[in-house]
């Protein structure tokens, strides 16, 4: 089984770290490859980061599409372009973001998640509002912690996500917690211990459901609004991009 | 006042429309200044499409910015790129969808959205649960008219959405109709008075919503989701349009 | 155009200063006609009060349609009698709760409501409810000052007011502010400039979407549920308000 | 214990038969007090004969209350007045839709309201919102029969009701029905006998809860938007109404 | 009449207080046969327990179906096995939990819930979600007092069951009390009283309730989920219960 | 890696059945510890039997863990007992109907679920709400073949089924069909390739979950709701399954 994983923004050395964490969560016999952007920003924070981080992102899923993956993952926590990358992929399409919910759903009650900047909050509350998931989720808190800070400040960041767990348990009701960045998956493991209830990483979930997936067979519907795009003319730098 | 009406789609004769039925919605003082991205897809049908419009309509609305428009419009109904436009402005920035929602909530109870094809329904949904008026939604219906047919077929057209319109009102127990195409802008009209209901065209009810909010002076909030966007880099053909 | 705005309690100086806050917030083009029951309570504080406010602001609604207005505005934050006001009208109404939640929810993500006294919360929670905007409010905040000290009290009003915007801000991660009283038109502009964020008075948002609508030409719809009411017999002091 | 059953509209035939389906479905014990309006419309059908109806009931309302009864009935589907009610009251106060509403749903999974005509329908279906048991009712059926139809035009009416309680039946999946107006209080013994489901009229139902709460000694909270309404001037008409 | 009071946990003692709870609180010609399983766990703390306390207790129903009861309450606040016992009978079938939240909805607009353990909250909030009263509640509080604990240690249990109470009213913004567990029922009559708002227990409310659905006539529906089992095998010592 | 199945009713050929479609979906490294309860109903249809399969299919989850296993799939199509069950276990627990929602919401936008009989409707429709998705189910169907003739009736009942995918396609708006019982889980492929939809059944998808949850390393939280059980007496035939 051939596995994509596309890291939404421009820094590989993020690629690389996600593309670890991947591994460490799965099989043996499971292939990774790992692609980010040819074009975008280096770290997505906000919507706007976000809209220019997709057109490079569903060029990688479609060139991983053709070379004949079984399964993609998103590995950015707001899954950026998730519906558009569905529209263009046959293999089924999970975002990390989407991954740590439904599992944090699966093995508790209440969740909180902890993510980087309090821009980010109103994202992931949309995302559960949509995935109807917002009831199972006692609160999203931020850290302040910004993305490429988790990779060049590792102990401080780590100092200030522990607190916002603690804070979660204590006073939010949370009964688990999923950690809301991709930068942040190899907090997961110790946080479990360390807190004795289930932390939850997305890169390693969603890598584990697209596993999931695509064991099942499932592919991603074509009869609704996850058509493949009509055929058309897209102009400019875009040409090349057109369905 | 100067209003900046973007339409997401690269079609320029699309433009001229968009422009025309807003200038004839708003009183002779405000100035219309209507653009369409530098390059992208020629119609949005699909989130496919959506994900390769943003970023150049995200540029005009930094240029309309930069040149001191009082508002902005998104003139499509999928209101494509609303969030990542707000993260972009100080003015305020309407989606055409979101306004006729809105109008369309004001002056009935329940009302039923007529619009292209078939995959563009869930997009629909997806933003009226987003923004809470799906309740007072009966049904979101395609006229199975792509786009572009509505200018080149117009006859044509008009009687798959009438028939559609008949059906609302007749089946769905909606009391108001929204078009939920920005091509569909000039049948608004025609339509309310063969149909005794109101029916909403979101070109000329975003239009008229954005004066409203440039008329009380109000911005765009960037105390939360929508603060403007971190400095950073962003590579190959994006770099031009970093934060 | 002539917009007409009712204020559905008696004290005319009331009336004053809410047909200057919308006049303040309008193009001159548009003509205000401003009016207050003939009959009724001094000040709406609870669903008592409003019950009795709504036969004699339905008469006003009555009479400025006979006059020829475009629009009207129910000028008490309760959208007190909103939807009888509909059925007696064929111009559009508007409701000042309603225009300032759907204002807001326009320029940010999450919105605080900061009203006079806490028996009112509930009743905008419950207009928040229908409307299908709780969910973007963080929270109703009472900051106990009776609507008539609005008008006698001025200085600590506004200071009691703003402690609440304060704490909106600083703890129900709120971006923008909505004034949940008439009487309260006055202070937006300058908390707007104090806390640099959107602060919206209800007033000025329900004039500017009363003429946007009127600009549209949009009607209120009588194919449902606000179908003008039928032909029969009122007794005792409501028979000449009989359809 | 007394019982005030008030009848919101002025028709005293209707407030008779009312009386008298209300004392069918209690014991021996419980004394009946129904009243109607002293002022007001003769039979209600949609938001503006409501509002017209309100202050006549309200005036009943704080009679009773100072008469000592042990809680009041509002015998109008729609819940007429319920919130101003409870203001003026320290005893319970139910709306028979209410009462017909929870009583259905602790009988079946899902029912269906048949009412009299289309334009109850979205007062209905806001009632269920605001209660939260819009997901419980399969649908709201109009039988297109006038309110005071069903005193006049018995058989017919009966035969048109019973028409769309068969449908809720075969189509909307429905394993119970409520009658949705007051004037329906007699059909329901008939009509759970002759379909075999549970068909509950909101007449005997909110006389059963009322002395239900009596029994139980609960009164109506004091302590947040049902607190008594505090002391004012109305003018006019209504200064007999002050509180 | 003769209503079934079934505890659903195997404590004597307890059913003889819930016994004592409904008697008071009902009219004195209602017979009231109380029993509890032959089986089962002591108290019902948590999901676990609730699975083994359902078939004793659906044992209890059809026995005393078959005795020919008017209606059934279960008196557990958690509403243990209520769906179950619908199925299994033809009387109405009210659980206490469900009860109170009903009766709270019909004096107040907010109440808050005070309970046993943390581990009954989610429990709580299920059914609450289920129920569509999610939005009425605003807060479920826990004591920290275990269930037999409230029997044995008296005067500690309603201290801290005080202050829960006290911070619901003081933090939470309700204006009405629910108590979560059966064996609260004798604190109601003294919390009211103390606290000036009402104060609902479950026990009190489900019989009054039964007693109100019995009066009515009104049995449960056999249309839909609740149809009566189909017959069939049950295997081991469950045999004897198969329907 | 070790996989415990339960398959709560006690007909041992459908536990064959359910063990052999999990070992087709699943890895070649992943054992299956394939049970059914010791005691209760043969089939599960309603609420009813479901409630007498949950003491045995909780006696089989705690032997499983005491073996050692790394997850639990409980193969009833109901979720029957799937909260108890996770308080019994430290190892993730899946339902197979929850399993099959979240990949169907991961692959499609609306699905619809084809069950066996009507009566299981509510049941399903429940869990829908509970888990928050029940707006992307469009609809669910019953092709009103009971669970035993799954097996006896292969041919004819297949058609029952077929019958109604297709509606659901053409009539419901699915682009993605959920099979609605784990008897059929050996007709998913089938379809899947017939109606060129994905077509799911939730015993592949809950066994595949299960398996990306234990190479996750993610147990059940032990911190809230799912807490394993306090220690206390069960009495009678329970008496040997106190926790």
């Amino acid at each position: 089984m051939r596995l994509h994983i596309v890291n939404p923004n421009t820094t590989a050395t993020m690629t690389q770290s996600i593309a670890a964490a991947a591994k460490a969560a799965l099989p043996a016999g499971v292939a990774i490859m790992a692609t980010e952007p040819e074009f975008g920003p280096t770290s997505i924070e906000g919507y706007y980061d976000g809209a220019f981080a997709v057109p490079g992102l569903l060029a990688r899923i479609v060139e991983a599409e053709r070379s004949g993956v079984d399964a993609h993952v998103i590995a950015c926590f707001d899954d950026t372009g998730l519906d558009a990358a569905r529209s263009a992929a046959q293999a089924p399409v999970i975002g990390i973001g989407e991954a740590a919910y439904h599992a944090a759903s699966m093995v508790g009650l209440r969740f909180s998640v902890v993510t980087t900047l309090s821009r980010s909050i109103p994202v992931i509350e949309d995302n559960l509002t949509r995935y109807g998931l917002a009831h199972r989720c006692a609160r999203v808190r931020a850290s302040e912690v910004p993305v490429l800070s988790l990779e060049t400040d590792g102990a401080a960041a780590e100092a200030k996500v522990a607190d916002e767990i603690r804070q979660a348990l204590e006073k939010d009701g949370a009964d688990t917690v999923v950690l809301g960045c991709a930068g942040m998956a190899d907090m997961a493991r110790r946080f479990s211990q360390r807190f004795q209830v289930p932390v939850i990483d997305g890169v390693a979930a969603g890598a584990a459901f697209a596993v999931a997936l695509a064991t099942l067979g499932v592919k991603t519907s074509k009869a609704g609004g996850y058509a493949s795009p009509a055929s058309k003319t897209y102009s400019g730098i875009f040409s090349r991009f057109a369905p």
